[in-house]
Formats: C-alpha cells, sequence, structure tokens
C-alpha cells in the first residue's frame, strides 16, 4: 500500500487523486452507476464508477461484500442536494479511476447487517466481528481498558502481572479448571489475582493489574462466562474501605467521562444514554438498602435487588452507580476484614452498575496472626498458604483493594443483554470458539 | 493515614510537622541517637529520635526491619556537611515526635540487601520483592508495557483482549498444557494469541493484545519460563514484512527512550548503559548474518551467534539492534509467508537485542486457499482451523505482525543474566511459587 491515503484524512484531498483501501461494505448495482461503499479502520466512503470509465466500471460490477481491495480514484465534493449529513465523509465521494483486488471473499452466509441470534453471532465471530455494531463495542472495551489504567497511573498506581497458573486452589470455593503440569503435578488457573495483588502493596503500596481469571462454575446464566478480564487494584496505608471506594469512584468517573467523550456517537447508535455519574455514589448498607426496597434483610442482594437498588439511585442520586457495604464476614472472601470486633458484618462492599454488580472489593486483614486464624477458621491449611502468607509476617501496611469485570462494566456501559456480547472470545459450558461446541 | 505526606513531597514542608509512614528499611542505634531509614513508594528518607523526646525514643528503639509504621515529625534541613549527595532527601532529616506502629514484622531470613541466589530470591519473593533492586526492575516492566502500548494506538492500532483457553493445539509444535474443561472435555492454553489477532486484522486493520502464553516445553534455560507476557501487534494493508518491521522499530524507539527518560537512575544504579538505538536498526538475511560472523550458513542462529552479531550492530552501526530476515519457511509458522514462488526462504524475520532475540514476526499468508493448502502440506487438518479459516475465507489484507517477549525485553534492558529475574512470579519445571516445587 504505497501512499494509502485512510478514508478519515479524505477531506484534506478534495480534488485530487488518491489510493484507498479497505473492505466493500455493500455494493449497489444501478446498472449504468456502480456505487460501492469502503470500509477501513477509519470510516466509510462512497465511491462511484461511471460506464465512461471501461475498465474501473466492469471491475466494480465483479465486487461483492468483504473483498479488500485498493482503489485510485478522485475525491470530489458532492452537489448540495446529494449530501448525507449521517457520514462525517457524506459531502464527498470517490470516482474508481482503477481497481486493484487484494483478497476476495466467499459468499457471506448472512448479511452484515442480519438480525443474528447470539449462536449464529459467535459461530462467525471472524466475520461478524466487522460489523458496526460489534466494531462498536470492542472499540468502547479498549477505550475502558486504557482509561482505567491512566486513572490508576495518575493516582500513584504500578502495574504488574499477575500469573494465570497458579499452584493451589487458593481461595477455595468458586470451581477451578486444573491443568497437568510437569511431572504429573496439578496446577490450576487462577480465579483471581487477589493474593499476588496483596503481595505487591508490600513493594509499591498501590499496583494494578488486567488479569485473564478462570471460573469452572457449571453456571449458563447471561452474567458469566468462564475466562474473563479482570482490572484489578490494592492499595496500603488505609483508613478503611471507604478509601479504597474513593480511588474506585475516581477511576470509574475518570473512565465513564473519558468514554463518553471518546465514544459519544457510539451512544448514539446503540440508542443508550451515556452512565449517569451525578455528585457522589451513594453507599448503602446492605440493610439499608433492603429497607429503601421494602424486603426483607437478606444475607445477599438478588439480580432483580440490583436492578431495583439501581433505579432508586437514579431517581434520588442522578447517578447510575450505587455502592452497597456491610455484607455479612462469613459470605466474603477469606482476607475480609471485619467491620469491628464482634460484628458478623465486613468491610466489604460491591459497585452496582446499572442493575449489575461489576465491582467487589474489601479492607482487608492485614496482621499476620489475625491472617493466620481466619485461614483455620474457613476450615483451610495455612502452610498451603506460606508463600502468600510471607507478605504478613514481614510487614504488611493496612491495605484493600476490588475488582471489576471488564466484559461486564463493557456491557452495562451499552447496555448489552449477554455477556458474550461484551467478549470478544466467549468461552463457557458448550464453546470455546466452535471447535469445543455442544 | 489522615493527611500523610508522602516522602518525596517533604521538600515542601521543611520545617514543618508532617505525617508520614512506611517501611523501616534500616535503623542504626547510636545509643544516644537512633536513626531509621524510612521507605514509601516515593522513596526514602532519614529520620532521627533523640533522647530528649523519651517517648519517640524508646518507640524507635524497639522497630525493627520491615515494621509498618506512621511517624509524626519535623522536617529539618540538615547542616550543609551532613548532605548525603547521593539520596533525593540526603538534605533534609526528620525529627521523630511520635511513633504509630501498623505492623510489625518477624526477624527477616537475612539482610534486605544481602546477595541471595536466584533460588533463595524467588522462594522468599514476598519478601525480596521489596528490595530496591527488585522494585526498580518492575517499574521498569511497567513503563516498558506501558509506552508500548501507547506508541502502537499512537499508530492506529486498537487494543483487544485474546483468551487464554483455546480449543486447539492449533499452532502444533509447541508443547502445550492441558486442561480439564467442562463434560470432560480437554481444551489447552494459548501459545500465542496468534490466530487472534489475525482475526481482529479483520474488523480493526492495526490490533495489538498483551497475552499471557503458556509453553509447556520442558527446557530449564536461563531463556525459558512456563508463563511469559506476551506483547503482540499485527497490522493489515503491509506491501511486505518492511512495513511490520518499521511499526515494530517505531515501537522499540519509543519504549527505549520513554525508559531511558523516565528510569535514568536506574540505569545508574545497575551500571548498566542505556540501549543505544543508533539511527536505523540495521537488516540483515540469515545468510548475511552467517558471513559477517564468518560462520557456514545454517538454518538458525545459535545463542552465540545472536551475541555476535549484536556485537558486531553496537560497532558498525551504533545501536544494540538488530534484524536478522529470510529464514527458511520449513522452520517458521505454518501461517508464515514465503519470500516469493518457488523459494524455500520466508518472510519472517527475528529482532535481536543485545544478544538475545526479543521478537519474532512476519508477513502472513492472506489467501485463503494458499492458507489452506499450507495447512495440509503441514499435515495438519484444516476443519480443525475452521473457525480461524473463516477470516480468510470473507476475505483478509496482506497483512503481518510479530510478538515481543516482556521478561526478555526487560531482562535485556537491565543485563539480567536469567529471565526469572525479569518475571515476578515465574513459573517453570520446578517452580510455581513455592507450592508446587521440588
Amino acid at each position: 500500500m504505497k501512499n494509502r491515503t485512510l478514508i478519515g484524512e479524505l477531506h484534506d484531498h478534495i480534488g485530487e487523486e488518491v489510493t484507498i483501501a479497505g473492505w466493500v461494505d455493500i455494493r449497489r448495482d444501478h446498472g449504468k452507476l456502480v456505487f460501492i461503499d469502503l470500509r477501513d479502520r477509519t470510516g466509510k466512503v462512497q465511491m462511484v464508477a461511471i460506464p465512461s470509465n471501461a475498465e474501473a466500471h466492469a471491475a466494480a460490477q465483479q465486487l461483492r461484500p468483504e473483498w479488500v481491495i485498493a482503489v485510485t480514484g478522485k475525491v470530489n465534493k458532492r452537489p448540495e442536494k446529494m449530501i448525507n449529513p449521517d457520514l462525517p465523509t457524506g459531502d464527498i465521494e470517490i470516482e474508481m479511476l482503477s481497481v486493484e483486488i487484494l483478497s476476495e471473499a466467499h459468499e457471506l452466509p448472512f448479511a452484515q447487517d442480519a438480525e443474528l441470534n447470539l449462536d449464529t453471532l459467535l459461530d462467525y465471530r471472524p466475520l461478524t466481528i466487522r460489523r458496526e455494531r460489534e466494531r462498536d463495542i470492542f472499540a468502547v472495551q479498549a477505550t475502558i481498558l486504557d482509561a482505567y489504567r491512566a486513572s490508576l497511573r495518575n493516582q500513584g498506581f504500578t502495574e504488574f502481572q499477575a500469573p494465570a497458573l497458579v499452584g493451589g486452589d487458593a481461595e477455595g470455593g468458586a470451581a477451578v479448571f486444573k491443568v497437568e503440569y510437569f511431572y504429573e503435578q496439578t496446577a490450576y488457573l487462577a480465579t483471581s489475582p487477589q493474593l499476588y495483588k496483596q503481595i505487591m502493596v508490600g513493594a509499591f503500596e498501590r499496583v494494578f493489574t488486567i488479569a485473564r481469571i478462570f471460573r469452572a462454575e457449571k453456571s449458563a446464566t447471561p452474567r458469566h462466562v468462564s475466562e474473563i478480564t479482570q482490572m484489578d487494584f490494592e492499595m496500603g496505608f488505609v483508613n478503611d474501605e471507604l478509601d479504597v471506594m474513593a480511588a474506585l469512584e475516581t477511576t470509574v468517573r475518570d473512565v465513564v467521562t473519558t468514554v463518553r467523550e471518546k465514544h459519544a456517537d457510539v451512544f448514539v447508535r446503540f440508542g443508550v444514554e451515556a452512565p449517569l455519574l451525578g455528585d457522589k455514589f451513594p453507599i448503602l448498607t446492605l440493610a439499608e438498602a433492603h429497607d429503601i426496597l421494602k424486603v426483607p434483610r437478606e444475607d445477599d442482594m438478588t439480580p432483580e435487588h440490583e436492578r431495583d437498588i439501581c433505579a432508586w439511585a437514579k431517581k434520588e442520586h442522578g447517578t447510575d452507580f450505587v455502592f452497597i457495604t456491610r455484607f455479612p464476614t462469613a459470605s466474603r472472601a477469606f482476607y475480609t476484614m471485619g467491620e469491628k470486633e464482634g460484628s458478623p458484618l465486613s468491610r466489604g462492599f460491591d459497585l452496582i452498575f446499572r442493575g449489575l454488580e461489576i465491582n467487589s472489593g474489601a479492607q482487608r486483614i492485614h496482621d499476620y496472626d489475625e491472617m493466620v486464624s481466619r485461614i483455620e477458621e474457613r476450615g483451610m491449611d495455612p502452610e498451603k498458604f506460606s508463600f502468600y502468607l510471607q507478605a504478613f509476617k514481614y510487614g504488611l501496611p493496612p491495605h484493600g483493594g476490588c475488582s471489576t469485570g471488564l466484559e461486564r462494566f463493557t456491557g452495562r456501559m451499552l447496555d448489552l443483554p449477554n455477556i458474550r456480547e461484551a467478549t470478544i472470545f466467549p468461552r463457557d459450558l458448550n464453546r470455546i470458539d466452535t471447535l469445543l461446541s455442544r
């Protein structure tokens, strides 16, 4: 592609001859005139082949969707009445002078704008990922990830690499995938980078990691897949869990603001409102949340409670986000700190966004002896945690952290009904691409 | 930690009373005066407890390395002759007024500045990660990662999430870890995000991913571990592999420049020269490299050749980097494009940095029929690649890409003899933390 001009740059070349390249989006054959919409990574433009240029006209007639071509043509301004105001390039048109075919495509199994069920969407992912809707979803996802990292770096956090292969089922609870390791030993896939984050607090105080994590739960809900991308941070020298929640709120505000600025067009195309932040995310104890909803106090929020409390937060506080705190310690991970001596409640919290928990966190136990006791109370063997426990044995400050599911965050941002739509290559009970599928 | 002042900010508070918090680095008890070096994420400062403040003096005497404390004290300028020019805070000292112990530490198994062998370093990783040398290594690593992403975004690349769980041993070759998946099916851990990168070219043209990848090779060299972080990119609409190499060179230059600016002090502490970039990375064919080294032409570079050709590049071109091209197609991955019709050589390349291959890439086959033939020629079954092959069937432009090992890049940057030193939690034949260890 010598001297290729990107479609997004065409306005700088009006009246000039340029070479553009991309995929055929649609061909409309009007007999005399052949119209081709060409798509590259920066946008889409309409091209026209006119009969007086016989070679280009004949070439244009044979083009089909998803063929990859390079076109040399003239950038013309469109007459006023032909302008398409819905397209950034709607005021120009390329007059095709010559066409080079870089790659042909077989006939598509469906039109790229067809309504597809989820299985078809995923069975044909290498094709459907090219649809505008899917490109929008994953462009937003890339921005979420980048804005999350940028916000944490601004807050003094250092990124590190957490391993996916672990030596034990550390957290005990979530179903874990087993890996055949060397010398007939069994390793496991990490269900969380939690223990490593806490170790890293000892070196950098404030750390974050973007980790692939794996859950072998046999659940087929729209909220669960087997492998996700988790955005985790952990911070030392906190007073309590409120410091962690404040850092999280700053991060979420930065992410939403960046996505809103960068992808305003996506929200329009999806017919979805950009998330409302409000002045401050409300913080409710679990008991308060149940009281507001006028339901019996229970030990957790049901999916329905999560939806209803978000409706309340939106109405009362003008925000799509709400924190829930003071869950029972017994229902949280072993390293969660208790609210205070003698209380059955914890310093854990969830952040709910548009009806779905997207983040879970807590202040953690930091005292070595207390941590050893807690491990024993849960019926686990401290010896198996000896590597992790070194961090505590050699002095760890009061600390806490949390983790956000990237796919859930993306899904709620664009109001997608199923997490699989926000996962490029989802793995679940029934699917790894089309290789393992039932 | 209400109103905590970071050590890096102390110069703004000379003459004031502040509260700082961190880890005890060293205590020096001079009888009358007790000196404590305190460390937080922004630096280190000397504190002194004087006998006239009996309480603080007594507290200081009981402190031991790695205890976590908060200290309220006065920021004093040091007399001229007491200034330590080697420390950013060498011109100030904190007079301790009161001490709060946040977390005690057990006695350390070794001094934090002790020379350790690699096994001890890794067995005690939660403690040794706090050493200045280790913090330096992983601060540099975080910068490499971030600069790599920033450079690619500037070049129009979109980040995506590649899965770690895959349905087949796609590339056939590298030893692969097996995972017990649902319903007694077998899944595998990805040895590369390659196939997914190529699929994503169809949607975004230019993509990158930071992926954990897994190799079950039974090798115990200083260059190999079982799980690494791979920085991968892939780009469409290339003329040939030179376009990929140019994008890679831009990226590497940006990374090195950023690391050099941000971590000049680390290079000084390590006694290592910052990498030399030169005007342009030299490009040699494999045959040319062997001729320059005056060794017989072979099908690959030995580790010795890699070291020697780098010595040549440094001497002749003033750079620590050199590209090697035109490896035999038969020795490269199946999707590698041949140099030209009838040639046994390929459009693959390696980038060698200070004697070690840190990146491998190529222009890829993009034609569907050619790809199917290549898979068959290699004795593999195209049916097993049907998901991947959709990308080709529905039109993929000429494209290429490459992958950089984060740990190798970090290791060569700081001249570390073993890749395990550049891996926070290395997994290998004999080790997953201390849980699986032989």
